[in-house]
């Protein structure tokens, strides 16, 4: 198993993860306390998609107090949007109308440039065009959403950016993110630009305002050394809450990526394209004969198809657990269970696309 | 001897700097070269005060082709300006004068912040709007003259400076500045923005413009990385002209430094403090006795009032070898060539002061 910010691979232990990353789970009380305040727990949250945190009590305590948080999470640009990349956004859609936050929404543009060697900084500059839509299209509030564009909006940031930096030596980010001396100086000095996010509103507002980050359990690196420096520039550490990963189409090892065709769906395959994907690649937990699978039942733990219906596609729990039943007891069969996901797929990215079509004139909106 | 951008101390031997660097003396030839455009020479020149180069006949090559370059020059604020601040500076208004050139003047306001422990990123603030109004004293021409603040202007400099980020490994910055694994991240990323205004006139005219670079020599570190990477982002190789140190009032080793009160000479230096600080301070090649300076004479080598002179207030050649005959025959008494130059240093100053006070109102011209 290896997960860190830009290599996500192997048998992920969520457990290991846990205990090595030092987030803590999120229990049933902690769902009860969310559930107070949402009326009703996102599907996400029910099944421990988001499954750790760090310092959500807090953040609720302070709501509780009157002093909201707002939310901050990003994207990378440096490919196309594909399924795996919505999930946490909408869980963090999701959050922006039950609490009624702000969100602050981050796109490090150079970060990509960066860490890939091959990729030229205009390329990157396409997917951030591309990709702002696919974040429009997921449906925040223009009016409690903004975008921060790392090179757009570096007036804002790298001052901030170079206060962080000053807190933290080469051997922290050497340990924290494995990088060398063969580094590039751009990349070494990268995590100040994504910490900042987690207290620019506090500087522009003038007051101290909690933050919490939806985000992959991957991106917890960099925000552990956040949570580091913040406080000796007198901001509260940021809360945070993480999610597993959408396994790619292949299996369920590692996760979903932009640059593998056969791992992911994205937002912008055709019907037929994403009905090819699933028939073809979508790993099956089925039988190898009909016979057998009839007899001994398929396993849904490894099944991607049904996995990605429990990740992304099926909200519903009834359905959830009659599916895996049916697909336990063999009497659903794997081109069945494919078919429903197929059309759940083919439903969803349909209104996305709209939306998506939409999301061409509002992008001003998000980024005043 | 220590020549680093962030510390010069010891007895400078400039010729070994020449070696070790890998910049070029400036010879007679290439003085003649330049006065076939200025008319006259610059009496930094004709003293070899600016001694050394890097590429200045390319940047003349391109000059003759009617390729015009622009100076690049700058300043960290980190404290007030001293005279020794004021040397190369000189020098460039001179060059923008003769050439007919623009100047690009960066205020890196995040450099001294990332480098010096102890000083905040306000107080860094403060001196940038100080430090300001000497480099607009100078004498600049408004009309073709650029400030650009690293933090102000990030918008413009930060994507550029992750262009050349990308092209710098750690192992590089170790070993061009002596970094090390404690350094903070944002000490190690710097290098790239000192390097962006080498290169961003050419980004925003789109057309490749030569660059010239007047500074003291222990800057020469970061051009010389810069002078590196560029033609690997399709840009020229920077230019430069190297100037050596105006020593300190306490003796002619090191630098002067705007840290030690008893070193320097501040442009806001009242004219009492001036006669004190030159009568009390000023390192003297004269002779212990009156008896003893008539027969043997001074030494103006290492006699920082002479030096003075030489480097910055006595722009006539027959006037100073007239002081330096007299001062070695000893009929020049030391309190007598004091006096010369108090009375240089106040004249000077009187101007600068009233020339600063009109530049409080001229700050924005310099900044669009």
């Amino acid at each position: 198993m290896k997960v860190t910010p830009w290599e996500v691979s192997g048998n992920i232990d969520y457990n290991k993860l846990i205990k090595g990353f030092g987030v803590s789970k999120i229990d049933n009380k902690l769902l009860e306390r969310i559930k107070k305040h949402t009326k009703e727990l996102h599907f996400m949250l029910r099944r421990k998609i988001f499954f750790a945190h760090r310092d959500l009590n807090w953040i609720l305590d302070e709501y509780e107090k009157e002093n909201k948080f707002f939310l901050y999470t990003g994207r990378a640009p440096s490919g196309k949007i594909h399924i795996g990349h919505l999930q946490p956004w909408i869980f963090t859609k999701w959050l922006q109308d039950k609490f009624n936050v702000e969100l602050l929404f981050q796109f490090p543009d150079e970060e990509k440039f960066l860490f890939k060697q091959k990729l030229s900084f205009e390329e990157g500059q396409k997917y951030l065009q591309d990709n702002m839509l696919d974040v429009i299209a997921t449906g925040f509030d223009p009016k409690k959403t903004k975008f921060l564009i790392d090179t757009k909006h570096a007036n804002l940031m790298y001052k901030e950016a170079c206060r962080v930096a000053k807190k933290i030596t080469f051997s922290m980010v050497k340990s924290s993110f494995g990088l060398n001396d063969k580094s590039n100086i751009g990349s070494i000095f990268y995590t100040s630009m994504q910490a900042v996010p987690a207290f620019l509103p506090s500087i522009l507002k003038n007051k101290k305002i909690p933050c919490l980050i939806p985000h992959a359990i991957d991106q917890d690196p960099h925000f552990r050394l956040t949570r580091d420096i913040l406080p000796k520039l007198g901001h509260y550490k940021p809360g945070s809450i993480q999610c597993s990963f959408l396994p790619p189409l292949q299996g369920i090892q590692g996760k979903m990526s932009s640059s593998s065709e056969i791992s992911a769906i994205y937002t912008s395959d055709t019907e037929k394209e994403v009905e090819r994907k699933i028939k073809k690649y979508a790993f099956s937990g089925g039988q190898t004969s009909l016979k057998e699978h009839k007899e001994k039942g398929g396993n849904p733990d490894i099944d991607v198809s049904f996995q990605w219906l429990k990740y992304l596609f099926e909200p519903n729990d009834k359905k959830l657990n009659k599916i895996e039943t049916d697909y336990k007891s063999g009497s659903l069969l794997t081109g069945e269970l494919k078919e429903i996901l197929i059309n759940k797929i083919n439903t969803f990215l349909k209104k996305h696309r709209q939306k998506r079509e939409k999301a061409r004139k509002q992008i001003n909106k998000f980024l005043d």
